[in-house]
């Protein structure tokens, strides 16, 4: 299904060098920052007054993706972009990225080069250069592992720690439509494990499953804040789900925080979703996960800004109660917000 | 054989953040370049007219590592350990790591524990910060990917492609000890699985049971360059093999190499092992691998003082014959060096 059947030339054809050489040949470089790319110990990266920033994020067969819906190139594309997501959640730019990979002897050539061609396009979106990594094989399956590499002005990077009491709790884009997504694509993975011949029409799925296997990372939105003068006093990309990360900025910021469930940012089609497999589409958007749109704090004097952002919603407030993390209920009353990232993995 | 048994509290228990918590603690941060470490989407590096130098290695159970006879500590030190080697191979000072670990259920804390004791003591021994990273479960196995963020003063990196024409070929260390002892470690494996209450003395092995289990990066080799004057040309670190590592030098340099195999530095335990196995000690020096040694060259002008370095052997010279890459007999006759990398490993 993610796998172009035509020509499938074994791994084992190539050797590691033929196979980096081929797999690495159709990116080119588009930063001045990067000296030496792919080719020797280390890659070279100049840096002159600038700030580092180094993220990384390992993927794994089984855990993380199922190849029996998951094409390569999207595999590949969205490996990047949830690192990529990373670095803008700093306020950062994303600028190099290195891949390794451990791969069994299952995939083919032909199958590594869909997704380097997915990971080609994601750095050519964000114009992000490959400038290193590392190709082995595994006995079973496929892990991927990507750091990427960003630059910021000295002393300006947004972190979790910065979130002030009063300060308004913003995110952009819309939430839960990558759970939604999931739930569709497991749902047809078990209709076509019985009937191997059934053609579902996923069109009236299109967004959900979309924002499950190709999100975007939200450049768009740190550039819109440089342009309006919004200024973060805290950020992260939600890639656990909006209670993990504001669990995160309140921990660290020592405070609290009050968000108000009918201001959540939920997509018709992940109503639609929610109601079709009777799931409360407000349990999907505060726990949903690989969302990848920024969770933020702004100070309550640039409410007027974030309004008037149409890519921004305002969700709710910084409170001085520590430990204290209240969702207010649409109708009436209130309930207490928890998170842990992954448990159930192991 | 490689963990301790007494307590084994399953992954499940703590949980993602948790378990990260658990197992960054103990480390501290040692480099004022190193403005956040663990704990935010990307860590931060400031650096002012420095070129920052980046490398990645991925190492997969049951084909990098046996964990019958490899202790977690080892493993988690070996990890680290060849990544800051290509630091040092680009001439560079390592500053920082990242980790990433998929990990399946069979795993306890304590044994991921004991990992990041080794991965700690890399750390502390080469002054290295741990910035960040990724843990997350697998279907099967253990895979550890790490990178290295070094600094170097800008343009002053060695890189494969600066050999020339009657440039010294030298190596540090002696070669070949790595994969002897890894020999020696696999026959013990054989032995204990046909007998599990054999109790092996290998203390004879000791030095190339070291050399496999736990090597070193020369940090040593390059202060010690600084320090006597000597510049080399080309630089790489002996990860797949001399021969392989050769290629890659001439290749990239557009020249050839004439390698002198009296002077190919073999230790007398190598020698001996080598005997042992009815394996010929050349081409395990040859071909070994792992055993992280620097191979350089230098001007023919710096004969003198790289002789007078206890830590380095003058093995060869570079040659004006592209492609043409010989090994001259210790008695007589040549033959052609060749090398791939791994090919068996698919």
């Amino acid at each position: 299904m993610s796998e172009n059947k035509k020509t499938a030339t074994p791994l084992s054809a190539l050797g590691e060098f033929g196979l980096i050489d081929k797999l690495t040949k159709p990116f080119k470089i588009s930063n001045p920052s990067t000296v030496k790319g792919v080719g020797d110990d280390a890659a070279i990266i100049k840096s002159e007054g600038k700030d580092i920033l180094v993220t990384t994020d390992l993927l794994a067969e089984g855990i993380h993706f199922d190849l029996v819906y998951t094409p390569l190139q999207h595999l590949g594309y969205k490996a990047v972009v949830v690192n990529l997501s990373d670095i803008y959640a700093m306020g950062g730019t994303p600028r190099q990225i290195t891949v390794s990979l451990a791969v069994s002897s299952k995939f083919s050539v032909e199958a590594l080069e869909q997704l380097y061609d997915g990971i080609r396009r994601a750095c050519e979106r964000y114009d992000v250069d490959l400038i290193g990594g590392d190709t082995t094989s595994s006995l079973t399956g496929l892990v991927i592992s990507i750091t990427a590499v960003g630059q910021i002005d000295s002393g300006a990077a947004v972190m979790r720690n910065g979130a002030k009491v009063g300060d308004l709790v913003c995110v952009s884009g819309d939430l839960g439509g990558a759970y939604a997504g999931l739930q569709i694509l497991k749902r047809e993975r078990e209709v076509y494990m019985v009937n191997p011949t059934s053609q579902p029409d996923l069109t009236k799925y299109d967004y959900v499953i979309g924002r499950q296997l190709k999100p975007e990372a939200r450049r768009d939105v740190i550039n819109r804040m440089k342009e309006t003068g919004l200024t973060p006093t805290a950020m992260i990309d939600i890639s656990d789900g909006l209670s993990s990360e504001l669990l995160h900025i309140c921990k660290q910021s020592g405070c609290g925080v009050k968000i108000y469930e009918s201001k959540l940012p939920v997509d018709e089609q992940t109503e639609t979703v929610a109601n079709e497999l009777h799931m409360d589409s407000t349990l999907i958007a505060m726990n949903g996960g690989e969302d990848y749109e920024l969770l933020f704090t702004i100070p309550a004097e640039q409410v007027e800004i974030a309004g008037n952002m149409p890519e921004i919603s305002i969700i709710g407030q910084i409170t001085n109660e520590p430990g204290v993390y209240t969702l207010m209920g649409r109708v009436a009353g209130s309930t207490r917000i928890s998170a842990q990232g992954w448990e159930s993995g192991f």
